[in-house]
């Protein structure tokens, strides 16, 4: 890990380009969840926190090096959808990740949440990501199989939060 | 079941208030829910299919007795989500839920769907609800404990279609 990182909460502009750069960077996130993970962005420039959409972006020398996204889940009292995590490749296993998830929950616990729910694929090139929830504390929740697409499914992972 | 019904799917603009004063007529859906039900509608109105939601309309003599929406998993290949189904209380019991669902399902085989998922509450309140997924040939895929608030969790129903 770098040795100075900045943090904020607060989406820029220059965010929508930054985060479509490092998620497709990374090699785990498809076209459309690309555009997507952009696009959340985008809406919560325009609405805000009513937009659900909140973020953790992390800087070093003005470039962006890791975020994640997460929200309350509508129609729920306590629960939160981390919907997006990512780090840039050349940053992966320096902590970085952690110390993301570990702001983000930090904001959740703030909002009153209580749970938060990540959601990942069975396919084996997502075991990295699995190691990585159970390494902060995730456990599976459920498996739908098939749920992305024939022999890919869904699995939900979750942690409460103390 | 009344002697003739007319389906439609193509939403109008007086089901916005319809689908509200049918779903909070089912004693099953809170304030928030009734609200959310119809800026479903009003989305699909605004944007046709590329809204997401697709409904079945279930009319007698011009009154709405029953309704559903549903729409693709967003980021999955075949996987539909059956966000709302409610039959008005006189009609219960009637096979109008199952009709309605039936429709609901050749729909979404029509545009390549092959698993359907149905969410709904741990709580008492809702055995009727889940009884009615089980006669419809669905099976529990998963409980996520205390998701919807504490001691209130979410069953996710999956039915794959045949």
């Amino acid at each position: 890990m770098k040795s100075a990182y900045s943090l904020r909460a607060q989406p820029q502009m220059k965010d929508i380009e930054s985060v479509r750069r490092l998620i497709s960077s990374t090699g785990f996130f498809s076209d459309e969840e690309i555009t997507i993970a952009g696009e959340l962005v985008e809406e919560a420039l325009a609405k805000g926190e009513a937009s659900g959409y909140y973020f953790i972006f992390a800087e070093a020398d003005g470039e962006l090096e890791g975020y994640c996204c997460f929200g309350p889940v509508p129609l729920t009292r306590e629960s939160f959808d981390l919907y997006w995590i990512a780090v840039a490749p050349e940053q992966q296993g320096s902590g970085l990740g952690q110390c993301l998830m570990a702001a983000a929950e930090d904001a959740i616990r703030k909002r009153g949440g209580t749970r938060v729910y990540a959601d990942t694929s069975s396919r084996e090139q997502y075991l990295p990501t699995r190691s990585f929830y159970a390494a902060c504390g995730y456990r599976q929740a459920a498996l739908l199989s098939d749920f992305y697409a024939p022999g890919d499914g869904k699995l939900i992972y979750c942690k409460t939060l103390a």
